[in-house]
């Protein structure tokens, strides 16, 4: 394989925790916050797919409140706007795995350009990275915005190839979302799965070049991969 | 509304039982069968909507066989290939909810042209058809493998009006995946969705014209329709 010329991070899920959000729903719905962050979490991704599936886009933060719906009226819980404005606010301060700002800057200290490629709008990606101060680690944020759909389209892939400017075999795409790693293979870029919990790939007819356990493996990943190259 | 002179079936989940295989799961895992069956039902959607938006188009039997892979290896069952071909099969042969006989007839009495539009391979719907000894029923099954994409996107919606040479808007769509019922209304037919379970209605700026908690009110429906159009 080609050496590594930039690394692009998935966010939800791989450089943030998405069930940080549990917290907050446990502290209104004592003993059923991670009942609600699940659910909240895979109606949120159904509801990107299918608005895309659709052709009717709209926003992260728009999907994140209507699975959030969704999930008040499945599981029946009072939830005044208010509540339900400041359990999605928490989307917007999610916690960075404890791992990531130091293996962002392994990865800098390297010379690679770093970016985020994310289902999230240009609001919400600055609004994560900017609340977590991890902002300084990026040399690109790209949200789907521009495109109007969501991963795993082609089309979002194109979007960091194109603002990389390196091609697509020389870019590392990192995500703990086995789906988003299965459409960035298909696309072409170099893949690494992150997967902390003993997760099973998803069967969409690709694997990743490579699976670790947490970020912080993934600076000597890159080097022996570029040795190896 | 207009009177509608043609209504359209989904077929997993709305004509037939698609948890029917959860007996033969729990044949092979005893007190598994729903478990499995939930899990795979769940996979085997995300597949087929993970692939339109890929661009990668497999079957729907694929999806199932690629959905029960990833089901076997995340619930650690042990399932060699003549005992995973047998729990596919059984996609084969679903059972139709008791009550889709007689209501097919009552539609069919009332002079309207039936249709089924299914993610299912021309194959998988024949098979499912004649198997439950309902083919007399309908005069057109319709597969996304004309256009090799999955519901909701848009254009399998316009096969079966292309298919039925009806007014989109003149065509009952019936389905109980609240999903499917969206898109087929965001694409602009009658929508009925059918509510067996005290479910709730996907939040994806649609809602259904009517709501039936079973097939057996749909005849009715569709009369008083016609009458106050």
């Amino acid at each position: 394989m080609k050496a590594v010329k930039a690394v692009v991070f998935d966010l939800y899920g791989t450089l943030y925790d998405v069930h940080s959000v549990a917290g907050r729903c446990g502290e209104r719905f004592p003993g059923r916050g991670l009942e609600i962050s699940l659910l909240w979490r895979q109606k949120q991704l159904e509801y990107t797919w299918l608005r895309t599936l659709m052709g009717q886009y709209i926003s992260f933060e728009q999907a994140t409140e209507q699975a959030l719906d969704y999930v008040a009226a499945h599981l029946k819980l009072s939830l005044p706007p208010e509540a339900h404005a400041e359990l999605c606010n928490e989307y917007l301060r999610l916690r960075p795995y404890p791992e990531a700002d130091a293996a962002l800057s392994a990865l800098r200290a390297r010379g690679l350009p770093l970016a985020i490629l994310s289902n999230g709008s240009v609001f919400s990606i600055h609004s994560v990275v900017e609340h977590s101060r991890l902002a300084h680690q990026f040399d690109h944020l790209i949200s789907v915005e521009a495109v109007k759909m969501f991963k795993p389209h082609t089309s979002v892939y194109e979007l960091a190839e194109r603002t990389l400017g390196f091609a697509r075999d020389e870019i590392l795409f990192v995500s703990s979302n086995s789906w988003d790693a299965s459409g960035a293979r298909h696309f072409g870029y170099q893949v690494c799965w992150v997967n902390r919990f003993g997760n099973t790939f998803d069967r969409l007819g690709q694997t990743p070049h490579y699976t670790v356990a947490s970020l912080d493996e993934l600076p000597e990943r890159v080097s022996a991969a570029a040795v190896a190259s």
